[in-house]
């Protein structure tokens, strides 16, 4: 494996994986979509591994009494409880795991920049490209890339078939949306391609 | 303990602990006059639970790699190490207990108000004023106390005898220049004075 050549070409790139946790991935309040694209953020990560493209894991974890919820779902919050810190529902779901070199962050809102220091520390590790996958496209994933495009990350990439929204047709326009103002918005086979000659 | 009454008259009450962790007090980089404030960081959270004064601890938990330390002080974290993630040098001084009702937010940065939702939680849960104690005087204490002016918090006290720096000399002229712009400064035992009356 040339990790040589693979860690300087992708030294400023991230992968960020967003909320693939059990209970929105396979919990009682799960994003419809969210499952099937667990093999492919496996892979997504896997790939980022071997290029030595740095893995950025984003959950959300909240607070038990539900302090730290937008104040117009807490209401949702007290109902369902999802997510909430140290419980089973806020692990990952079974396939993923954080390793050594990872970087593990926690927000409280939709997008990963907001309230979070996100941006400080991409900035600070040299990071100027990422790539996301994760859920939810219409919610997480967008608000992140929108903020990215606002915050002056050169190069902002969605794996189309490692993100997932509740239908195909809410998934299929955010990402029209977000291709449109310029993110690239490839497959996972079209994003492995790319990366494809670094990894041997 | 009239807790009722407490709990009404202080909900808009925080306290905040800062830093009051091992490697800052009692570690090989100890801020020196950490020490003798223990007791009376103790006594304050006591004080405040007894009244119904929501209880929000911020600490540093540095990245083992230190990839989320400030990059003009990551040589400095290479070498020392401190407040790692995980490590004993992060946990709170002994006396100190993290309980359930009360909340904690790990920063980055010396004002735990940079990309942190401290801001966020504090508002959406109706705290307009607080009370500040921990360490150190010049950094931490002092950063936050002015951000928080800032943001437009109503009321902001700094506990003297509950805050400490590397000497009385820098503590002192701290405590004057944050006193200068409005800031609140009492002892413990004056800061306890206003809270007599609700508790019993």
């Amino acid at each position: 494996m040339a990790l040589e050549d693979g860690g300087s070409k992708w030294k400023n790139v991230a992968l960020l994986v967003i909320d693939m946790q059990k209970d929105f991935i396979s919990g009682p309040v799960k994003v419809k979509g969210g499952e099937t694209i667990v093999p492919n953020v496996i892979k997504a990560v896997q790939i980022a591994r071997k290029c030595g493209i740095h893995v950025v894991w984003v959950v959300r974890e909240i607070d038990p009494l539900g302090r730290d919820v937008e104040l117009f779902r807490r209401q949702f919050y007290d109902k369902t409880k999802v997510a909430s810190k140290g419980s089973v529902g806020a692990e990952l779901v079974d396939g993923l795991i954080i390793e050594e070199n990872d970087y593990k962050l926690v927000k409280t809102r939709f997008t990963a920049f907001l309230n979070t220091h996100l941006h400080s520390y991409l900035h600070a590790n040299g990071i100027t490209d990422w790539v996301i996958n994760g859920v939810q496209t219409p919610n997480c994933i967008r608000q992140t890339v929108f903020d990215a495009v606002s915050l002056d990350y050169k190069h902002v990439s969605v794996i189309t078939d490692a993100t997932a929204a509740a239908t195909p047709d809410v998934h299929t326009a955010n990402i029209f949306d977000m291709k449109n103002i310029g993110v690239v918005t490839p497959t996972l086979e079209e994003w492995c391609q790319s990366t494809e000659k670094f990894i041997s």
